[in-house]
């Protein structure tokens, strides 16, 4: 088996938002972006999806590396994020908890916050975990 | 007052995911985007978040539209995206209904379909309507 | 094994609102509840809680009943009601669709509406499908 | 004007469930319901929707408590409830935190656990505030 490894994001939406991430375990992970045209809507402030997309990601790559290991993939199932105060300048920090680590879903969530360290927009993200189709042929 | 106009999105998400607003009214909004590497996660399945992203720019702009004229405008407040089926290569596209048009919120649900018209995710976003701040000034 | 049937539901917390299942197939399911104080809050309307327990109601029991006879049960796994409408007086009528009915999961929505007809709720409530215990030892 | 009290909940969705305020305040509220047939689903386990209405009585009480001293009341906008452990003996203790207070809305998280604290339902609850009608005419 190969050993467990972050999904390259080089040509994936990470890269297209400029999400960051910043390291995983535990049942914790932590990332960033950079508030760029690229995660603006029209009025200059960030756009929610960009919280939904950095909340997803997070998320899926946290819980695939805690399950890749054996023989598990993680798929996600659904994301919802409320946004709390418009930000437009800056950087913001997300940090994600997984709140239930079960054998077929991991539940998190994932707070953002600006460079304040006021609390943006909340996510809570459903991973589907599911045995891995190479997993099953190795 | 100037005329209802639809914002501006070459500089912001829509433009970095490639997400086409086609059209809207009436409490309906129809958008698509195409499968590139901008909307893909590390699988090269579309990223949960695009769908998200695309849902929240469906629905506040037609929402934006609507109340606009009026001296209102919408903000995101909560997103619900739900994953369906993964898919990796042609055309999303997106169709949005508001279930309702209240006076200080709207609430849509907006379908994601592939090519062959199969359901691929589904998303409940809710826009807060507020005065507009330009409005109350002039 | 056993013909699927209804679970009974006389000591349940359905007897406790008063909800009523009206019949379900095909991905479709119907119910209601009569507005009682057993589902109203202090201020006279109908309970929020009150469309969340009669949504996941309706989307458990109609899901239960599609696969069971497979050797599967249902789970409720997340219920997300939106508020749209208060109401104080008469009968509550729900309509389920399911969205998705995939293999470890169906999504169902479920609309609320009043005596005229209009939508008062909505929920979205995703059900997850595993073996059943009994299915595996029989 | 009047001074802000706990609603009364004798005749409500409250005591069909058996649902019991402890107490609240500074953003943070506390709640408990035992495990009856009353919020049990025909399997036995504690009902989705008994976590859904406690969490939702728990976080209108609260912001109700908090905002009725200026003219404002609370109203429930959305509730997402995510069911994490079945339950099907014992007491269920709610411990609810607002994540946001806004001026127009407030956002709450509620934990649900155990007698052994194991973490079994987690909900997010929108409230909307806006002024009370009596407030006005007063």
């Amino acid at each position: 088996m190969t050993e467990p490894q972050f999904p390259p994001t080089e040509k994936t939406m990470d890269a297209a938002i400029g999400f960051e991430h910043l390291g995983a375990g535990d049942g914790h992970a932590r990332g960033r972006f950079e508030i760029t045209d690229s995660v603006r809507q029209p009025y200059g402030i960030v756009h929610g999806g960009a919280y939904a997309a950095a909340a997803e990601s997070l998320a899926s790559a946290a819980t695939f590396m805690a399950v890749h290991g054996e023989g598990m993939l993680a798929m996600g199932q659904s994301n919802h994020t409320s946004f709390l105060r418009p930000v437009s300048q800056g950087t913001i920090h997300a940090e994600g908890t997984a709140r239930h680590r079960g054998r077929t879903s991991w539940v998190w969530e994932v707070e953002f916050k600006d460079d304040e360290g006021r609390l943006c927009a909340l996510s809570r993200v459903t991973m589907a975990v599911r045995p891995a189709p190479s997993a099953e042929g190795a």
